[in-house]
């Protein structure tokens, strides 16, 4: 049974109801398991993690937007995070027993039967995106709603789905696909912050790092210690060792040391199977030698 | 649905159409997957792999035992490996959702029921022996088949179940629960096997080492090197790291390297993961941050 999960980013944070409304569409959706859900007040948003096969996955992203469209009203949403519609982000990421090739294919489905049954603009973003200046969620989510008809309007911003201008209270989703995000902070034994930056700066890809990695420095006040904050967004061609390594060398370059490392959230097994395979050298050694994998898959 | 794990070891490692008919017992029980199993000629023993919960496995074991009294006279049986019973060892592994201890009543459930029903001396082992003398496998086997009626006539020697004698065709049976064991394989990067036994010597529990490692040197003729191979007992208790470091650090003692370790068989996931943990620094990680094991357990 192939598992895709996705990770809907919902503009609502406060409200109670709401999001116990929000909730209740995907857990009552035949073949979907909730495994967490969180709200954040200050950035009035939510993030709903969810898993099952491609069909129980697109019925429950259309309950979803279904409860959304009715509650939320854009154009009264205020909070700290950037968004661009109701139903900000619908990411789906292959678990297991499904490719990025059908993810993506997911992803095209369901933005094609939103725009046209809720008539919200979906902009293809990351694995699924129609173009390189549309892969980022950054890139497109610029200007935020209260931009989005005058960017709508500029060229190359036609939506892949969906009506040319945005849901009046809704105002567009941005839908795609994507491998499984790390979020990896490295704790450093100094309080100095300017030394975290460095090492973010050196190993983040968009100042000439690690491709697949996105790092802050930021400071700890409660612990006095500095933290290299990132993003692994593919632990397959970027693993988490190859990051640990790289921070380590850049750390003991300014006379710092490593204090301790931490995931924040989930992590793929497969991610912690290849970081023990690197450091204790192995060598011909198959998942299927995992004990619990062979339980499973017989 | 908790997991026992068993592998037992059968005296019959020539004969296609027993070793079937042993594998078709296993195969034929409710609720028992038949993982693996490996015959050896010279050895004349077959081993099993079998999962399932208590009762399932219990019912296979007895299964398996009607077949191998019926199949195997151990007076006609010869091979390099020691052995004492026509079904030699059988032993119970907690693998998920069940504790050790729950396994130590498991091999005195399925010993007493072989005592009874099959006439067979049962002595138990490891986590469920009853004397430190007993505890060891290698202990119990000490004189074989062939010197068992004399062993069971010396003092502390009666058995935990069956008869004060031993069956006249199949011997005697050791039972018992123990961890998962870990082939684990070190191939150093020179071929001088008085490096290997050395460093054996110095990580083993026999000769002063590490609690939960078995280990000898040998020498692999076709790739021209020397090899560290070993048991690993308990990998909570000693963990795959540790003995990987400190293999390491004998080695360079005598101005060697590791070439590159290998796992033979199965492992369990944890194992793995404990490694990364200790490499990567990771704190305040549990293993319900490991999504496969969150998308099972939900």
């Amino acid at each position: 049974m192939p598992i895709i999960e996705s990770i809907p980013n919902v503009s609502e944070g406060r409200r109670p109801d709401v999001i116990e409304r929000l909730a209740h569409a995907i857990r009552q959706t035949p073949g979907v398991r909730l495994l967490d859900h969180s709200a954040d007040a200050s950035h009035n948003r939510s993030v709903f993690t969810l898993a099952g096969d491609a069909a129980a996955v697109k019925a429950a992203t259309l309950a979803l937007f279904a409860v959304a469209l009715d509650a939320i009203d854009l154009r009264q949403h205020r909070g700290e995070h950037p968004r661009l519609g109701a139903v900000d982000v619908v990411p789906f990421v292959p678990i297991e027993g499904v490719s990025m090739a059908e993810c993506v294919a997911l992803a095209r489905d369901v933005g094609a039967a939103i725009g046209e049954r809720f008539q919200v603009p979906v902009f293809l973003y990351e694995e699924a995106s129609t173009s390189p200046a549309r892969k980022n969620l950054e890139d497109i989510r610029r200007g935020e709603f209260e931009g989005l008809a005058a960017r709508m309007a500029s060229a190359g911003w036609a939506p892949d789905f969906g009506p040319a201008t945005p849901h009046g209270t809704a105002g567009a989703s941005v839908i795609g696909a994507r491998m499984p995000l790390i979020a990896y902070n490295i704790n450093l034994n100094t309080d100095r912050l300017e030394v975290a930056k460095k090492i973010a700066t050196a190993i983040r890809h968009s100042s000439g790092g690690l491709r697949y990695v996105k790092a802050m420095g930021v400071k700890l006040d409660d612990r006095h210690l500095a933290q290299v904050s990132m993003n692994l967004t593919n632990y397959e061609k970027t693993p988490i060792f190859r990051v640990f390594e790289m921070v380590k060398r850049e750390a003991a370059r300014y006379g710092v040391a490593i204090l301790e490392s931490e995931v924040v959230g989930l992590v793929p097994a497969a991610a912690l199977v290849r970081s023990a395979e690197f450091y204790l050298q192995l060598e011909r050694f198959g998942d299927d030698q995992i004990l619990e994998k062979k339980l499973r898959d017989r």
